[in-house]
């Protein structure tokens, strides 16, 4: 059973590959409003543009960190597997709060929209925190016994220091 | 030949994921009506979270039965190829009647949404059925023979426990 | 470089779980039009059913020909994946012409449609053949040398046969 | 830690595949008017055409790129994790260009359409080059050591030239 956790992470590779690349879609020059040249049009949609790279960033992050988290396991049981699902229904929910963000973040309803924005990735770092426990407890879960791979979990875990 | 199963599973993840996924898109403000604060908008969406979360936990449990079943195979042949395709048929289709459920879900017509909702998962199921049977009966599959792993699979369908 | 083909093969997967997935999105309610019952709403929608199981169908055993000629290969080049790309082209393409099908299955164009839609694939069979020409003749690409490989691809082109 | 670089490489795979094929949405028969034959339809659609095709062979020679880079990858670090996020945020954003492109192909403000694609690719060269130049000099990333593998990457640098 060498391909432990091959699939389970193929399949969040891919939720998360595909969230991401979602995003792009809200960017449409419909959006601009049909008065004024191209060059206003791509201008008057920078409100779009910022809600796509705050969300692509805040998804790239989370793959980073789902990414440290996964490779503690080494073989996946259902409880993880469900708890990876919890967040992966975060993961694929973002492209509408970044949706409803764009659209009003020139409008005079922006409290409401950067509130639901927020509420989404609160419920989110709780979903997260569900795996990490539920990694952490699951008795039929071990962590990679070996020192060296402790010492670079060690190294791992400061943040942005390179893994050897 | 040890990447037997590699590419019908790296397939079928991301099949898996990206049906997944475009559930979201059927999210839309749009689908709200215009009438009304961003937050009464919000809120009228109710029926389109209920049928994404519902579909998507749906995908997820499939999923998870799949990575079960398909690691039992150790070489890929056509029919559990063809076999496999009529499950991902099944699971790509998923979107359609999920935005169909949340389209009226409040509407006077919701027993035929239902009715079509239910009707994809009946036939989905004996798609499911048709690629178990083909694993168990195809003569060009050979099941994992260690000890150990049958052991591992007994443990595996006691439901939830975990996978040591 | 034992990860000869990985990427190739995680790259073409990619496109074609897409490109089959996509096709769900051309099935939406409002292309049955908005008089009647949902049922027979459901109902008229039956040449995007069609387009969709055609065409679901057509890049499914596109996807098993590609991975049994690319299993051949045990190091990739770039004129493998130039080669490659020009059928990932068309199969990414293939979405539009299924919706043009669909959308003319029942009205006065269909030949137009259908002959557009052939056209497509004949373009595809084309570059499928320029891959595996590609494959065959490229100096830098070793065919499997093993004598029990070579029996097994001898077992796997007698198509349907289980491959052991 | 085998595994160094797998799961950035199936995370980078799946937003190119995405991308790639996200790019066919923008070709639609709405956008070629309705008046006329379906024939004259389809061909009033070239600057879709050529716009789908312009950008899939930049995306498909920008993974191949990627493939040719990451593979000097022994082990992952955060920069390097970063830096790649920055490719895919510009990989991902291509196919807005190119709707932006397609529709202004033959209008009178393809200069600006022009302008406004190729800067994109520009910025898009620029985030290649950070990537390149942090995984050359990022300390816990190590370049394959062996002489065979050194060979292989002279080799492969002489572009199109088989990779032995």
């Amino acid at each position: 059973m060498t391909e432990g956790t091959t699939r389970i992470e193929a399949f969040s590779d891919g939720v998360f590959a595909i969230a991401i690349t979602l995003l792009v879609l809200e960017i449409r020059l419909q959006h601009a409003g049909a008065e004024g040249s191209l060059l206003a049009g791509l201008l008057a949609l920078w409100p779009y543009y910022f809600a796509f790279a705050l969300s692509f960033f805040v998804i790239l992050v989370t793959w980073i960190a789902h990414h440290d988290v996964i490779r503690l396991v080494e073989v996946t049981s259902h409880p993880v597997q469900l708890a990876n699902g919890f967040v992966l229904f975060y993961v694929t929910f973002i492209p509408f709060p970044t949706a409803v963000l764009a659209a009003h973040l020139t409008g005079p309803e922006i409290t409401t929209a950067v509130t639901f924005y927020c509420a989404t990735f609160v419920v989110g770092s709780g979903a997260f925190n569900v795996l990490v426990a539920t990694i952490a407890r699951c008795p039929g879960v071990t962590w990679r016994p070996s020192g060296e791979s402790a010492a670079a979990f060690a190294s791992r875990s400061r943040y942005m220091s390179p893994q050897r």
